[in-house]
């Protein structure tokens, strides 16, 4: 009878324990799972994101290392619809920024650091590109902490490289005064899609023991033949009638014209937001 | 007798449960714990971290986002005591270079993918301040990743910011060639102390909701109130015979006379490394 009674409680609590390590393991899903089984996610569920978590993923973000403890950045945050709109076609209308609750643009900010200096009897001597340099790697630090953060919470994010192409209408859009450049911006909401994981090249073809191993023509070959022979590229190439994947980055994805257009624009944002001393070039 | 046996299955069971509870929470440690509790660490035991592990901290690094799957980046990894000396000045000696067992120096790197496009008939235009701001981004987007993988493996990182003071001279040391900039670094291994997390600014002070709220004189006191009322900061303008906290930085610890040198050291480098058309500026 005792024996009875113990056996079932023990029966009824190994489901318990059982739900609890299961829950655990998938509240808890590991670090590893998250960093190496990732996607980017452009397509998300109408469903938004909470302030508490919002904040919570944003606190974790900045925890992360930033150059002598000065914070040198700064995330404003996009919910509104509105708002969402007039960002899109400064990221080429891509329907992420308006489908995803939430879009965080991240950006080298000495405006703040320069104030408490001037504050505290302190002349700050930060309008110079290493300290633009140093403000845009802090803000980097900060967004992938914050997007490795979201995706620790089961949600989804994707990068989009055209902040820098388009800082200009995006300090005016944001009303980002001198001192404040944003370098990137990530969109972030519950997956509604599952894609394929995209192909890395292999470990061996990025990373080098001591000194940097230039790369033979053999070399590229072999560290390229995988990522070539994939199917999605061979229909890239086929689709935007180029002979070669590489000829679809060149002639249409990042042309040399507009990377040199972009240049001169992002220099030309970097001197009139107090980051570029023209004499010093 | 059934029951007797069942029952010595369950107790001898159930702390069998409990230690893998256990075990796979100090492994799984949640990502909230990682990122919220982490701190920089300075000290390392003699403890070497094999190569399998470095292999896979480095796979979840190369894993990240990656501006149009480019990968335009490289890691170059130090063990080699003589590599570490003779890095360790450009470092300005801070002895993390030379007791930690792995230094990473992680750089944006086009001269690969350039290398790529000529074997495939297709003319790269990367040569430009843009395509080495996407390459730096890159580069700092898998250094934090790799900065988080190590972090959840037990291990303890630290940033040096020094990187892009003395570019030039990593490049001669690493054999880097034109294309590729280094452009942070960080030092891995063993923690051997546990210091006191360092403050940071209340995260309204650095979020902005839909636009840049800027800074009013009373706003930036009340947000730098906590960091300013610290013994460690009241100790370290007294230690420095300054009178104020922002004054350590703005005469001592980043100076414009020397951002400005190093503004200028770093754009020569971008000149010499292939990223800089002078004649756009």
């Amino acid at each position: 009878m005792e024996y009875h009674f113990i056996f079932d409680k023990y029966t009824n609590f190994i489901p318990h324990i059982c739900t609890f390590v299961k829950l655990k393991k998938e509240k808890m899903k590991s670090l590893e799972n998250i960093l190496l089984d990732r996607r980017s996610i452009r397509k998300y569920s109408a469903e938004d994101i909470d302030d508490a978590t919002l904040n919570e993923i944003l606190e974790m973000g900045c925890r992360a290392s930033t150059t002598g403890n000065m914070q040198v950045y700064s995330i404003i945050v996009t919910r509104d619809g509105e708002m969402k709109k007039r960002l899109a076609p400064f990221h080429f209308n891509q329907k992420m920024i308006v489908e995803a609750p939430v879009v965080l643009t991240f950006c080298a900010d000495f405006n703040r650091f320069n104030k408490w200096c001037r504050l505290r009897n302190a002349e700050p001597g930060y309008d110079n590109f290493l300290s633009f340099i140093t403000a845009a790697i802090d803000a980097i630090i900060v967004a992938q902490t914050v997007a490795i953060a979201a995706e620790a919470k089961g949600l989804g994010i994707c990068y989009l490289g055209t902040t820098t192409y388009t800082a200009n209408e995006i300090i005016k859009t944001l009303n980002l005064p001198t001192g404040v450049v944003p370098v990137t911006t990530i969109t972030l909401g519950v997956p509604a899609e599952h894609p394929e994981q995209v192909d890395r090249l292999p470990l061996e073809a990025v990373v080098h023991s001591e000194v940097y191993k230039d790369y033979s023509s053999d070399d590229i070959n072999r560290l390229y033949a995988h990522k070539e022979s994939l199917p999605d590229s061979l229909n890239y190439a086929a689709e935007n009638n180029k002979q070669t994947l590489a000829q679809v980055f060149t002639d249409i994805r990042y042309k040399k014209t507009d990377n040199e257009h972009f240049s001169n624009t992002l220099l030309n944002v970097l001197k009139s937001q107090d980051f570029f001393n023209l004499s010093s070039v």
